[in-house]
């Protein structure tokens, strides 16, 4: 049986994430950095993650997987190959392999998403 | 581009989800059913679900594929193999290819989690 509590899971606290402002704080749901086998060898990050107010995740290009970010709570301002669109709750955005995103956060809470990054 | 907003995401309402009680509520975040293309042929499901209180997902059997519950909200009764362990926002559990599982929500709020389904 595989019930991982809150508590027992790798947190961290990026700062300047891919060359953005401030810290991002990420927590992994399943942890395939550290064990393959949690995601089939098919996914490289499940996470629930959060920027503070006025941080942000610079923009970076994926090479040989996608990534979705899931919002679940605040406002932000997401850029896909140098276009941008305001992003909130309820939102997903998705980056194909070989395209570039950043994601900043906007708003006064933090911006708080999912991220599941799948290989090619 | 890909932004998809909440209110264009497919969302159905399952009643007596694998022979559970109740209703289970599902927001498809990634479309894999529609689109395989969308999880890079790697996954069958990524959604915002929740279970009205008292509501439940049979115990089933996964064959050919992996499943995560993240929650978010509430409180659970989760079975795996026979076995039961309540969770809670911030837990995870993942059922692996060949094994059961089932969800009972046992809280007076919405039981709300995310499901991600993996191929083996």
């Amino acid at each position: 049986m595989f019930v991982r509590k809150h508590s027992a899971m790798r947190q961290v606290v990026i700062e300047h994430n891919r060359g953005g402002e401030g810290k991002h704080h990420i927590c992994h749901i399943l942890d395939p950095a550290e064990n393959p086998a949690e995601m089939n060898g098919k996914g490289k990050m499940f996470a629930d993650t959060f920027l503070e107010p006025g941080s942000s995740v610079g923009v970076h290009e994926h090479k040989g997987d996608t990534e979705a970010y899931y919002f679940l709570e605040g406002k932000g301002l997401y850029t896909e190959d140098g276009k941008t669109c305001e992003v909130e709750a309820g939102d997903v955005t998705l980056v194909q392999d070989g395209h570039s995103h950043g994601i900043k956060n906007i708003g006064e809470m933090p911006l708080r998403f999912i991220a599941l990054i799948l290989k090619s």
